[in-house]
């Protein structure tokens, strides 16, 4: 650390009749881990794109053993204007200038930006505003670029000191306190300090006023100047709160104190005495015996002078003037860092292209996987992305060999010795991916209706057990997706979610179509009397169901509404070829992608679930959320690179969402439900009126015949 | 093991006159892994959908230490009906009925299935036919089904023995031969046998005849019966090849050669001695003096009866009639096993759903990925479900924290200690995935126009080195995708690919949007003189360019042709909003699993890239695969849900794709290189003749303005 006349700039002119000029030592800037921490946030969630400067606060110590580098530190607590200053230290105030690209952060006019600091500094000490407050001497600029993405943050520091081009004549040289002052002095000196300091409320006094006798020592405030050297023939001495160890060098925060007295008492005074204040504990005992004393002249300047020229950019290590880079992501927690660099993605989404969007009810969605297969890897894979903390999987499958290539949560290693479950190998997957994602597994079976429960006591009680997990686990979610592999394992869940009232999104695939859709929320049971959704959804909306327009939510259908069978066991004749994994390898990541942005969507619509289901025909018109459209169902055709979007009412004899049937599940529970387990398809059929309407149907089609033979 | 009368369906009548039944050892199944693997294949490749019995062929061995079940082992082999026998085998002839579900396996009608086969036996026997060839005794039923996907083969045996019920009365208990012949007359035996044996071109003689005198012993065929039993009091002794090793009782082949001797014989003989053949080595002698010998009563049989009831499907081992089943995922090498199954998936498309799918084609691409980003993952793990076995990675970035999120083959662990390079990474995950899959990866940078290269030699050579590079990997692969995330990566890439004539599928993202595309596919060199495509794209194609309809794939315009820019440095001055990843999160997984799609439906085309590009008009067509349309681009819209299918031609002034780009290339090749990457926007726009263009626009702007002040 070389002590100098001045900064890059400066230029050395010889000290006055051969007297050498005082050089100083510049700062070096230390800035903690933790700046960086909350700088990234303030740019994350406050700055945003804005470029402006930004007011943040700095300090200095002196209490440091030699050898240490004049530091200006800047923490965590930069950014808090009025927090408190760290003991023994002087503030410094400071003006951020970050930028959002590399680019203008190289661009950025540096000498511009001293020269606006200095015309400040300077404009501070000829209104005499410096006088009373001296912390306006301590400026500092620091100009950055955070690469967030990276954890690398460039920067570089610049502390103004105002300079005369002739720089200021050593009369005395430097020498130790203990030279000069008694112990006696040394000891008024420090007790004087210390009252002052006490007196004004502040940690430590960057500039101050001494006067010095036989057996006292004074000390004061610059703007006391008038009353404590009332006596002209006073010797005046300059105190400055010295951050420098060199026994022959000043800190840099006397530079401008100097100017301010050259400019104020330049006049007064040919010659003045610093005393640059260095205070520390040596083997547990306070001392400022090693602070030094000198005698400097002051340059000549007068109130009208110009500003004078400024230096401080801070030169990098490699002794160059240019900026430096620090890289935390090796030093940072790496799990807080992922943590962080996850929410970055999203953030940016929000900084300029949806500046509307409210990730914070996507990221706590409670969401449950019913199926880790492929649609439930793939949907857990794009929740992850949307920053998804919690994430539950419901599955009673082991991980086949087949399963790797097509669910991207498993690994050839997951397949051995017959398997993992795969909904705890899911959940171990994602905190492999993301440790800070609050991911569980379920290794169990959903009931289902026509697969009987009652062969024995043990399957009844093991499938009551499961119906009251299954109740348990949508309970405690927002959003529960149906991601199985039959139509009729999506029977139960269906019923429960829609008497709880959560919002369901369901997606299924064939070989080359997929659907993905919401269930329809029915209104919250309180308000149900009188004005019942499913009041509404009966056989007179479906006559006008053509209308598919401003359908709310409420109204709209489930999985089941458009079936006229109940669900039954649909996989006792499959041939392999019919089985689900038997679609468009990219089909299952398209549909799990829509579901969860589907899902997204319908989060960011202020009406939630209630919103009303956008169309095809909505294409064009203004969308509802700064996402755009809030559909009911999407149909995706593969093979012509199609989704059509419609829209489809709740029907009141549905086998798992009608009023029916909830009432049922509510009154009776497990015991309605076994019943629908035990049964062919005819209980639900008859329960909802379906028979009926299939014997309507039957008749109708007799009378159409007849119709077509009377022709 | 017990022996036994007969099967499940037999009744036990007691003996006759106090005599004891004969009893017979069943066969144990023996059913080798190599059967159920190639069952695998036939299964996928041959019978696919197809449940009709299919013939295969088994063999019974009798050499085997007592103790050891008497086994009718199939192996690999089975489905050869001409291949050779193992040595000491007898063959037996099979019948396969493989069903396509568990549940038509569990409801076939076994006793229907068994009767079917022991007509076609006595048949046999009543048609001289099975004296001919006595294997026709030897039939046996396999039912099996083949759960493919988790390599559980369920199966029930069946070998059909004739019987009478009153069953078939011991005269002389059985004794070892050594206690009946004398060891000359077992040598004799045994060299008559083995001189057959010879003489027939056999491995085995099933059943044969014995003719056996003080110091002789012959062996006959049973065709031969009238001229070796020529005298009438000669005693008839019957041989059969025994697979048994109990010393009481003989093997289940004896039961259907004694109903064929008492239907052809039973008139003239009361009584017959039958000789257990069992041929084994002991201690290194040869040995089959552990025969065993016994006569039994011939039962009734006229050619007149009808055929007799019949038993044979095999007990499981628990000893109940049922099926068996194996569970071979765990004995088999798993890394065989994923192949397999990962097969299995993709076959099975081709069974009903797309029968003219031609899988090869897709499976044999070499595909190289530049850009392992959120891109790359997800077209690597579409391309992984696809069973493409080649895939290379080329991306010059090192995993980052906010990766693993939305990058699928990435993980927090390989975010660690500056993270692992993307490309390698992303290989190494591939094959943790699918050991099947040939990966790679090339941590290299990919040259860019307005990236200057010229630095110094240092610079130089490397870029050098990485055209080459990127040259030798395009050459070596089929399909390139550009999944980068700046516009001028794609520069290069995309001129080397027009060059070579590969097939390029471009995906790029935006917020919201994406697009995927092939470029045009410009037709082979030495077809372009006279015929170039490029001649009939010009600005006359421009002006007809609203008639997009039938532009076959030479005319299609590249990434760069919808530019009127040259591609320069996009990235100085990008805001970290603007960067590639601020998307959301489910946009990569649907562009990356389109742009796969693309390519296979562009794959199944028979003209492949040359295909005539479906547009959105095309929707309502037929299409031209079996696989749907294949369009020039898809550009979809995430917040409409929407996609379309834009077309366009190839531009005469494209920066990448124009002949004079091209030509340049050919002809200059590193040289015209590095201008275009020293060079800013103008050198490439001057060549192509875009800055004429630009001229000639901008002076229409002028007119168009004089034009409006005019009126």
């Amino acid at each position: 650390m070389m002590a100098s006349g001045g900064g890059g700039g400066e230029s050395r002119h010889p000290a006055e009749g051969g007297r050498p000029n005082l050089q100083f030592v510049p700062f070096s800037s230390a800035l903690d881990a933790g700046f960086w921490h909350e700088l990234t946030q303030k740019k994350l969630n406050e700055y945003k794109l804005d470029e402006s400067p930004k007011p943040i606060r700095g300090y200095y110590y002196n209490g440091d053993p030699p050898g240490m580098p004049a530091r200006l530190t800047l923490e965590f607590s930069a950014f808090d204007m009025n927090g408190p200053t760290p003991a023994h230290c002087c503030p410094a105030i400071g003006m951020l200038y970050n930028t959002n690209t590399l680019e203008s952060f190289k661009s950025c006019d540096k000498k511009l930006l001293l020269e606006e600091a200095a015309t400040e500094i300077w404009d501070a000490i000829t209104s005499g505003d410096a006088i009373k407050n001296p912390v306006l001497l301590n400026k500092f600029l620091l100009l950055t670029f955070a690469d967030l993405k990276r954890y690398r943050f460039y920067y570089w520091f610049c502390y103004p000191a105002l300079y005369v081009p002739e720089g200021i004549p050593l009369v005395k040289q430097p020498v130790p306190l203990n030279t000069k002052f008694s112990p006696t002095q040394i000891e008024a000196l420090q007790n004087s300090y210390d009252q002052l300091c006490q007196k004004e409320g502040l940690t430590a006094l960057p500039y101050f006023l001494i006067k010095c006798h036989e057996d006292s020592v004074q000390v004061s405030l610059l703007r006391n100047w008038d009353d404590f050297f009332s006596d002209q023939r006073e010797k005046v001495t300059f105190g400055v709160y010295d951050p420098c160890n060199f026994t022959q060098y000043p800190g840099w925060p006397l530079r401008n104190m100097l100017i301010l007295a050259a400019h104020r008492w330049g006049g007064l005074l040919q010659s003045v005495e610093v005393l640059c204040f260095r205070d520390r504990t040596m083997q547990g005992a306070r001392d400022i015996s090693h602070s030094i004393l000198f005698e400097v002249k002051l340059p000549q300047l007068t109130s009208s002078s110009d500003c004078p020229k400024a230096v401080g950019w801070e030169k990098n290590p490699k002794g160059c003037m240019g900026p430096r880079m620090v890289n935390l992501s090796e030093c940072m927690d790496p799990k807080r860092l992922a943590e962080s660099s996850v929410d970055l993605n999203l953030k940016l989404m929000c900084w300029r292209l949806v500046p509307t969007l409210d990730l914070e009810k996507v990221v706590s969605a409670k969401c449950l996987l019913l199926g880790a297969g492929t649609l439930g890897c793939n949907v857990a894979r794009t929740l992850m992305g949307w920053g998804v903390r919690k994430i539950t999987f419901v599955d009673n499958a082991n991980i086949s060999y087949s399963n790797p290539v097509r669910q991207p949560l498993y690994e050839f290693e997951d397949c051995l010795g017959g398997g993992k479950s795969k909904a705890v190998a899911a959940a171990e997957r994602l905190q492999k991916i993301f440790p800070g994602v609050k991911a569980e597994g379920f290794n169990m079976s959903i009931p289902m209706p026509g697969h009987p429960v009652n062969f024995s006591e043990t399957t009844l009680q093991q499938a009551q057990k499961d119906v009251a997990q299954l109740e348990k686990l949508i309970d405690g979610h927002d959003v529960i997706f149906l991601l199985m592999d039959t139509r009729e394992s999506r029977w139960l869940p269906a019923v429960i979610s829609a008497s709880k009232r959560k919002l369901v999104i369901n997606a299924a695939l064939g070989f080359d179509t997929f659907v993905v859709m919401r269930h329809g929320l029915k209104k919250p049971k309180n308000h149900e009397i009188g004005d019942s959704p499913c009041n509404n959804s009966g056989s007179v909306d479906l006559l006008g169901s053509s209308l598919f327009s401003n359908i709310p939510g409420y109204k709209l259908g489930c999985y089941f509404c458009n079936d006229v069978v109940a669900p039954g066991d649909s996989t006792r004749d499959r041939t392999l070829d019919q089985q689900c994994t038997v679609s468009r390898p990219g089909l299952a990541m398209i549909a799990g992608a829509l579901a969860v942005e589907l899902m997204v969507s319908i989060l960011q619509h202020p009406e939630g679930g209630y919103a009303v289901a956008s169309s095809s025909d909505d294409r064009m018109n203004e969308p509802p959320t700064s996402l755009g459209l809030v559909p009911h169902q999407i149909r995706g055709f593969l093979s012509r690179f199609d989704n059509v979007l419609p829209v489809s009412l709740a029907f009141d004899k549905c086998t798992a969402c009608s009023p029916k049937v909830l009432d049922q599940y509510e009154r009776e529970g497990f015991n309605f439900l076994a019943k629908v387990f035990n049964s062919s398809h005819s209980f639900l059929e008859d329960l909802t009126g379906l028979t009926l309407l299939h014997q309507e149907t039957q008749a109708a089609e007799i009378w159409d015949i007849s119709d077509d033979e009377t022709l």
